[in-house]
């Protein structure tokens, strides 16, 4: 394994939300990866390098790899005899399809399969509690009381400490507080949503009143677009990269003609940027990261890596931000032209 | 036993009222069969049949056969490894009777019998919580509100995931959830009445108003009217039936002189139905259950089958519900002439 | 040991004031005898002779010969295999000055005194919980809130079903009442008070209103005032009885000169009812029970029994209650002169 | 070890604020002795030595010595056998900066390190629970409704019985009562600030309403200011004293040539006190103690002591409390001219 950069800038740690713990402000997810296409060796040596950068928050679900993920990352963990204080484990509960022979119960935010699911989940990541504990996604079925109040049970019987969502609305968010607020319960910390230069809008606009009515933090995921803006696909889909996984189902969805405009209009915004990145000396994953950690509502950006390269890469970007200067940001809001209106403040 | 047939129509779920879980249209009762006059053997194929047609709902009660029944259910849960997060179980608390040498504080609704009931149908089913859990009767001794904390105290301990009633008034039901609501805990999110064709007042009449106002879902007992829908007793009272069984106090009734009519009137009534059935391809008990399903307050229809074969025939209702036509349901209504008066709505 | 007489009256149980526990009227204390001066062969013998009469509370406390008789109660609970649900067994927190080296945080109803009280408690009777909890006294140093808290805090944690006082005075009741009801809380559902023709203030007059605003329960103790009422002073202090015992503190009071005058008027009072329970066909005590169960706001009269005999003499009463006819009640009245007067219900 | 002096006063406690808790007048406590610069034999000693004289209050923290001091003296305690209900033991949780490899997360007063810190520290002890657990400081970036919560945790999962906090400023005091009252959890019940003859403005001005507003009990730390009171530094810093110790931060302060005109004055002032603690017959430790206790808000002062002596002579202070009457009062408040105004009560 690549021995950590002796150049490799100190992490930074960001308060979740109005919450008293502090997450790396990169992290490390497990989505698609470990426990999935990548072996245990590799996985155990990627969180070892996150670990060693200065890594606390290792983002994981009961979905991923069909719980294989949550084994892998819990033996990598256990591995190096790592303290249990010094790591912010997450897991999320909504897909557990995987786990019954019938996907009834075995999916959404019911009482019965948030308990079921956590538990299961701590059985997998061998540990006693979660740090954060994620609803993976908005549940319409099941009534908001319901799922407050099953996280709540979860945080009061000790296996996690913190409870939060994941792709979910605004307004999910507020009533969710509602009902925590109603019934003196804890309301959820944090939200979990895609957010980079090109996915912009629940972040910068839906979200905006949220962070301070409710002090929500944000970990987010897909910082890099699924690698659209690490440049690589700036000459076509090389082989092994995401776009190129074909059996994954949202992914079809950009190969067919009507998408075709769109793709193309994307891949010439991402190589515009490419000179700004030059300029600031970074590679482009570097200087899309930290573009995402420039946005203070952000505490964490969850990345991927399939190499100890790419973990140590992704850690750089924490010393970047500062190099974006509100020119720079202009200058890529210029290209991008995505960016959010400002809130109407007062009518 | 019997192979599952081949043209089994696949199983349809329904949301347990206004919660997340959702229960199979269709589910397997245990009263009087299991661990009753049925043997081990044939209970544990009954049990599989249902599973494999898709059943997910397993009715217990601590009062069913002495506890024998849920010991029953309890093992052939246990004998094909299913997952327990692919099932529902429920037990119901009221008559705990056989279990004390002194009936006092071994029958109700007291935190003393819930508690105490509730642990000892978990120790007979051999299980560490139960989905649901009954009150299996309205106990007019004991405060409703002291009813309501030993319910929430057996969630909260998490040895149950929802709770509810049996037979209970709708003023009950809504008083029940006066003291939730006065005291932020958790209110019973499903009553298991009976309901049929001959028996409706409760389910569509006094119910009426608690599914708006509470949410509340039904887990319906009784669907074919101890077996006079299923067009049996046309001719009589066949040998090894229900109503044959005359050690069971409330049947006793049915053979008085006084009530020759009521039942003469009745096995009329079922007569004419036939011929409905008949038209639309169906049996008796299939016509009947599926008139159940059509109510759409309805979660779940509780059967009780001592074979195989009677599992099968009762799951093939849910594809029957379709062919139950406003027109169909006006026959029937026209027979049947018990269908309550629409709610009035405003004055 | 004397069998059960054949002509013992069924025992009759009362709900513990407005909760859905009931007790048997007459009750088994051990408060001096069992673990005291009683040895454990005629305790299990006592113990068993109340239990085949339909007894089912028996009332212990943490202070009862500093400890030995919740052991002894505990022994002869387990010695005869009776089930835990037919049992109602109380337990009372206050002094536990036996169990330190230091009487400090040792007495009282601080949080931890009754935390730690309450265990060592369910340890000498090897018990996982019991049904009822008492505060033994009032601590005027602890605040009422914290004493509410700590009892909600017990039954919580599944230690026991019910919390109640003793000898606490109505408005303290009422206290406790207003932070249960404040905090959303369990309230004291009972209140064990001394009680008997002779001792009537508290129960008939303080606490009425508390019996319709909380719907108190009284478990009393000291039916027979000590023995005083059983007639057996009459002529002197015989040996071997309570008030022959000099080494108990508050006896002394009682052979001070100055209390002489009282004394010899409550013998002549007990003397001049002896010819009321002769007309009846009862002995004194079983008359002095009866009186006390006629009060339909006492759940339970506490009777102490050194000997089986006794036991199924106490257990009589129950069926003498029907004698004590309105016109025999005036006439007892009139002896004791202590009748308090009746509540002013509207000005 | 020295025997316990034949005269030594008998120890008085006080009510911690208004609780029910009762802590001996004078407590021992562990910064920087034991685990720290005293071995285990005289840790032990020093423990037995106060526990004889009647203290009962033993004051811990996860940070004192790294976590050696809890082990230390949860070795003591268990070495003598004393009854735990015999004992008030507390924690400090806010500074486990040494227990991981990263110090974020393992200060502060999260949730995360509030759980974690506690876990750690009954481990340490060897306990199941500590009578007092505070916060050891403020923490401004973790939210007061947070830490509300999770020392509520704490003490609804039994692992302490009150809790408190440490330096913190009235109005966050005043905040954190506020939220306890809010969501019905229990406020904290005492704060431990520093308090002597030197440092008055806190606890008798700044905290002045919250003892009658919120019932605040006082134990206070450093009744001798890290010695200066004991009048040892009279002519120097004598070696092995606390003020020698130069590798102690806040200690450091003291030398540089800006403070020395203050410390000067402060010595100047001791040496004045001298005369009276003479006329008194006290030393001057004791007299500065005995002047701590005169405030009735203090429930109580926690001293350290690296010798069995120095215990004795502590726990002398009891005694001496009365000799300070509001003569001798006015007498030192004339030296030290830092009597804080009399709060104004109306305007």
């Amino acid at each position: 394994m690549a021995a950590k950069p002796v150049d490799m800038p100190p992490m930074t740690y960001r308060f979740l939300g109005r919450s008293g713990l502090q997450v790396s402000s990169i992290s490390l997810g497990s989505w698609l990866t470990y426990g999935g296409y990548i072996d245990k060796e590799r996985t155990y040596a990627c969180v070892k390098a996150a670990y060693d950068c200065g890594v606390n928050f290792f983002d994981c679900a009961e979905e991923y790899s069909g719980g294989e993920s949550e084994i892998a990352m819990g033996e990598a963990i256990k591995k190096y005899g790592w303290k249990r204080n010094d790591l912010v484990i997450s897991t999320k509960i909504y897909w557990g399809g995987a786990f019954g022979d019938n996907p009834v119960n075995n999916n959404g935010l019911s009482r019965k399969h948030i308990i079921e699911g956590v538990n299961a989940s701590l059985k997998r990541l061998d540990l006693e509690y979660v740090d954060l504990v994620f609803a993976h996604a908005p549940d319409r079925h099941t009534p908001i009381e319901e799922t407050v109040r099953a996280f709540n049970h979860i945080i009061n019987s000790g296996k996690a400490l913190y409870w939060g969502t994941s792709e979910w609305d605004a307004d999910e968010i507020a009533q969710a507080w509602r009902y925590a607020d109603k019934l003196g319960l804890i309301g959820p910390v944090m939200e979990q949503p895609a957010y980079n230069m090109l996915t912009r809008e629940k972040v910068e606009q839906e979200f905006a009143k949220l962070y301070r009515e409710s002090g929500l933090g944000l970990t987010i995921f897909s910082p890099l677009q699924s690698g659209i803006l690490s440049g690589k696909y700036k000459d076509g889909i090389p082989e092994g990269s995401r776009y190129a996984q074909k059996n994954i189902e949202f992914i079809k969805g950009f190969w067919s003609e009507t998408n075709k405009d769109t793709w193309n209009g994307i891949i010439d915004q991402v190589n515009r940027l490419q000179p700004i990145a030059d300029r600031l000396g970074l590679k482009m994953p570097t200087f899309a990261l930290a573009w995402v950690l420039k946005n203070p509502n952000v505490s964490s950006a969850i990345t991927g890596a399939s190499s100890v390269e790419q973990v140590y890469e992704n850690c750089r970007a924490v010393a970047a931000v500062d190099k974006l200067t509100p020119e720079i940001m202009a200058e890529v809001d210029e290209i991008l032209k995505n960016k959010p209106p400002e809130l109407t403040m007062r009518w």
